[in-house]
């Protein structure tokens, strides 16, 4: 089963709008086991629209079309697709509903040029819009809309709005559950395995064994970014049943390799993982940042509800600050320097005094492009975890640019705060 | 003039990787004077690249490929080239001195495969890679590749590798250079004005009599983000003194309306101007965040050199850290909540006197989903800048998601701190 995207809008062809819609459907299109085999952008012309569906026909069964559904004049899409399946547009009295509730319930005047929404070419099944005013058009092969001859079975052509989150909604709740009634699709089931604290290739080789020993049917995808590799597990059959336990097999035999680097599974994400284990310890955490800068606290407060375990931060930016409100001693840093373990101990000891939590982190180091010097280069980080009781101080080299540097140490001392939690 | 982006690689039709490279081609080629018609994303696969050259020709004087061109396996974009311009692959000693350097430079060993890299198809100007080991191709139309019969003039096919900062490189220091050389292109100049705390529609009947009246040989984009517009003007012509000339004139005559918006030009943002007049001032600046958790100081930092200005923060996420560090009297919060105007002008002034800075911002709010009450709904937000002896405190109703109130208010807030300061 194969389908093609077709995007369509002048500001993804000039650059201003990154074509994420694009990236999103092909992922939760390839969930349901249908192929992406092209993805086709282009302009808001009524000529160049119909000449690219013509094309997309001949190599797939179903087309999808985001963009160019709003009422304004640049908008030609809804005149493409009925130009090409000759249809006539009739007013839906569902969706017109659905147009006047929408500005009803945000105190907005409805004009003619809105109204003209609920007007539906007679061939297709309007798709309703819970999120904006513009209904999507499903098509199909139908003695209305013949089949290409090149092709054997149906052909199904989707109009969507090109708002990602409208067109998110109509995707999840009408296109993937009528794909999955009009084709006999396989199913596929996905695992990712989130790993932190292991760079890709050094995991690779610890996996290796495994790896060369994953039966055909299972699909492993490496999926690095910033101090975390995600592992991506696909296997696909007919029995559901029979495929989670073959598939959970498989990660029960790759978390005794390598346990003590997975933080989660699928959309977990560190910080959620970490809040879950705060929240059930019902134990509280700090922060005491220098060189991030807010980041850690930051992602920590990225998490609905982390005011039930995280207290504050103080970012000591200046080594005044350091001073009078974290109270490291004058002496350590003079005599060690503001980047060194004795300072981020200090910081560490001074944000559990002062802020009476049971956890912290203290970071202190050097983000770049300057500041460095021959001994502490830039990418040069102290990271300090734990409780009074218990704490680590680590050192790390990081050879990436500013932000990046940031990035990496912010997930770094999260996936350290993790690991002493555990 | 018009080119098409064909973008290859099995990463993008699973969604795996966003397309950022398109965007970023599009944008560039475009300041150049030549437009992206289409962009069409396929797989690894040869014959798939073929087919799409052999289209792309048909409308496109240019055609600009990326991806596929790494040492494995799965990379056959070299080859499909090869195969459509009847090319030989020919050992380029100067891209085999820049892949040996490359590997000499970080101490690793250059195995055969890598050496494959210095093949390059005879009929082809190789790019070198000043940052990785792919070398990019350049192809024109000559007695060897003959013209397509459809098209009049010059065809040129570029090819380059997927790797953004690769790519980006080559596309600046070689093909943007080249394509000025070989095609006699209009000079086109944009101009961005970057405004801050008014919405799209309002900005847009503020100068509405300007725009009415700009030239036709001028055009406007509004775009929007968070808490910002940029507004993008652009001129096309033969006569670069001309044409900045006319360009300012209606840059000043814009100032004239919105001056009180407008906080930079071109490649500037709020930190780095704020950044910059706080050095100049030779002032610091420190935060007291709530709601916001640490985002107006992570915004502040991410500045190379921010420590020059930038002190710190006290993240008091947390009622009792308000009181035990930023010394709110615990009567404030009780009488008024830890919401509210005194509470915020109470954190404004706790983080000037604990931080000794001549400027502070201060802000406490609902980020939500939770938390909201009646009188409090969620997106409840008062902002507090200033110096000890001239501040303002401001409440505000954001209507978003949780992410999108935190960057809100730190656009906000950073915007108020501007204005202050000016």
């Amino acid at each position: 089963m194969k389908a093609i995207i077709i995007s369509i809008g002048d500001e993804l062809l000039i650059g201003q709008t990154v074509n994420t819609n694009a990236s999103w459907i092909a992922q939760e299109i390839n969930k349901i086991g249908i192929q992406i085999c092209e993805v086709i952008t282009v302009a808001d012309s009524k000529k160049h629209i119909i000449d690219t569906i013509k094309r997309a026909r001949q190599d797939a069964d179903i087309i999808l079309i985001t963009g160019g559904l709003g009422p304004t004049n640049d908008d030609v899409t809804k005149n493409a697709l009925c130009k090409y399946f000759k249809s006539k547009l009739i007013l839906n009295k569902t969706i017109l509903k659905d147009v006047k509730n929408f500005f009803e319930k945000r105190n907005r005047i409805l004009t003619e040029k809105n109204k003209t929404q609920a007007l539906v070419p007679h061939n297709c099944i309007p798709i309703r819009n819970s999120l904006g005013t513009a209904p999507g058009m499903w098509f199909e092969t139908s003695p209305l809309i013949p089949l290409r001859k090149e092709r054997g079975g149906k052909q199904i052509f989707v109009s969507l709005p090109g708002v990602p989150f409208e067109m998110k909604a109509m995707v999840k709740d009408f296109v993937i559950p009528q794909l999955k009634r009009r084709f006999r699709l396989p199913i596929i089931i996905h695992k990712n395995i989130l790993t932190s604290g292991i760079g890709e290739s050094f995991l690779a080789d610890k996996i290796k064994s495994w790896e060369d020993e994953l039966p055909t049917n299972i699909n492993l995808a490496y999926l690095p970014s910033l101090g975390m590799v995600k592992l991506r597990l696909t296997i696909e059959g007919n029995d559901r049943q029979k495929l989670n336990k073959e598939i959970n097999l498989q990660i029960i035999k790759l978390k005794k390799l390598i346990a003590e680097y997975i933080f989660g599974y699928d959309d977990e994400t560190l910080e959620t993982v970490i809040g879950n284990i705060l929240k059930k310890k019902k134990t509280t955490v700090a922060t005491a940042e220098s060189c991030t800068g807010g980041s850690i606290a930051h992602l920590l407060t990225s998490v609905a509800g982390s005011s039930a375990y995280y207290k504050g931060s103080v970012i000591a930016y200046n080594n005044d600050i350091k001073i009078s409100v974290l109270k490291i001693r004058l002496k350590t840093i003079e005599q060690f320097g503001a980047v060194s373990e004795q300072t981020c101990k200090e910081m560490l000891q001074g944000i559990l005094k002062k802020f009476q939590t049971d956890y912290a982190i203290a970071v202190t180091g050097i983000a770049g492009p300057g500041g460095g010097t021959k001994d502490k280069p830039v990418g040069t980080v102290w990271i300090g975890v734990g409780s009074e009781k218990k704490f680590i101080t680590k050192k790390y080299l990081f050879p990436f640019s500013r932000m990046q540097n940031i990035e990496q140490t912010t997930v770094t001392a999260l996936n350290l705060l993790r690991k002493i939690l555990k």
